[in-house]
């Protein structure tokens, strides 16, 4: 999916909200472990219930992978549910992978060729060549760590330079030299709200991947205040906040209500963007 | 595996090589195409030839991911072969995770309680929280992303602070609040020997893990003088160099030559210490 088209998602649904798909077994609702696959199961439930609310799914790769074989297959069947009845969702793949040029060519090919993602994240440390591999591919995007949403972000993210430029727009910088705000993304975690402004800075036009609303605390005023651009430049993410609300029978439905109530605050932020 | 077992494998066997099964299905020998799983078949067949020569072996987990649900079941055979018929062994998951609290938690217990591995390499980025749920496994170990030996780890790796101090050696002094030179363990890359000085500066007496020798063009024997401890306090890694040596039906015969030719140039090295 190009930048044109989900701009137009975001302003026909009037909503920016990824929905994280962060499947545990253990806190899937127990009438679901009958299934034949209860992490799927649960996945085509919560997609079904929110498709209305969200432009985009993001299923953490790590909690699929915990469970080895059988969480690959409930990941493959999630992404293939998503394509083919949802072909208009922005399907992102949380993986954070990032690793020296050839094996991130590996990774790029099963995520963007295999599975017809249209974004992966991406680990900034290794630098350019274990980025580059995942920027040759249409209309598909790498969505680079650059601030996180987690406490240990201020142990290197926040590390000043010489000059006093911060590790994290280092990195937003630097990573302009290797892709555009056609083909990148960056996570920015919604805890630190503020910190929008300095992101804006260094990637005024860029679209944002934001975690930390809900959950961890972020605000979601705070983050379109500081980081909205003319053509909204933010995905926001919500997973436990949504997916988790219920762990009755009622899961997807209590989802739905979740979902629904974020994407209603997201249009009023949408109606102050003049179009 | 803890650290004493480790040294002992190392001066038992006369070697620090660790084995790299980056196995491509692209470059698996052709008659090996109609085995039933011709990845686990090239794995087994390069660990039968080489076992003598290594004291570890280091699968990396995007090559697997790469062919989804056969790569991961192809992985997960060879752990099991590893774990039944080369228990005293050490082996590596190449995976560079890192992710929220909550996610390294779910990758910790599939890695170290699922598939019973010795060590995972996990990349810093996120700091503390992302690394330290890795930490709390007996005789389990971190790999921690310190100086890659790709061309992009001069982007961020090298940039200095304000005092001078460059990211590589800020993750190395700030990660030993985290664990010890009994849990944790540091990725130099062998493309830049002498640099190995300034590592040891902050690190000692930990375990590096280094890839980079052979293939990458790294030299052994600089890595050695710069960068031996008295227990050694290295695994050399290689892959391409040892598993690739040849491609046609004697490629674990090959693979054997190569590996037992390392082993006598580090039989050489480990001469020189004392014990």
């Amino acid at each position: 999916m190009n930048r044109q088209e989900l701009v137009k998602e975001i302003f026909d649904k009037k909503s920016f909200l990824c929905v994280g798909l962060d499947t545990d077994l253990k806190k899937v609702p127990t009438h679901l472990l009958n299934e034949e696959d209860p992490i799927f199961a649960f996945n085509k439930a919560i997609i079904d219930a929110t498709a209305d609310y969200c432009v985009a799914y993001k299923p953490n790769l790590a909690f699929y992978e915990a469970f080895g074989v059988k969480g690959i297959m409930a990941f493959e069947k999630t992404i293939d549910y998503l394509n083919k009845h949802y072909p208009h969702h922005f399907v992102i793949a949380d993986a954070k992978r990032g690793d020296i040029g050839n094996t991130s060519a590996m990774y790029a090919r099963t995520f963007f060729e295999e599975y017809n993602l249209d974004a992966l994240t991406v680990a900034p440390y290794m630098g350019e060549d274990s980025v580059k591999p995942f920027l040759g591919y249409e209309d598909k995007w790498v969505i680079l760590l650059a601030l996180t949403s987690n406490k240990g972000s201020l142990d290197f993210q926040m590390t000043e330079d010489k000059d006093g430029e911060r590790l994290f727009e280092k990195v937003l910088k630097k990573s302009q030299e290797w892709g555009d705000d056609t083909n990148m993304m960056y996570v920015v975690g919604a805890t630190q709200g503020e910190m929008f402004k300095d992101i804006r800075k260094c990637a005024p036009t860029h679209f944002l991947l934001v975690p930390g609303v809900g959950a961890q605390g972020g605000s979601l005023q705070d983050v379109c205040k500081y980081g909205m651009t003319a053509d909204c430049g933010l995905l926001v993410n919500s997973s436990r906040g949504i997916i988790y609300a219920s762990q009755g029978e009622d899961f997807a439905e209590v989802a739905a209500q979740k979902a629904h109530e974020l994407q209603q605050e997201m249009a009023a932020e949408l109606e102050r963007i003049e179009r």
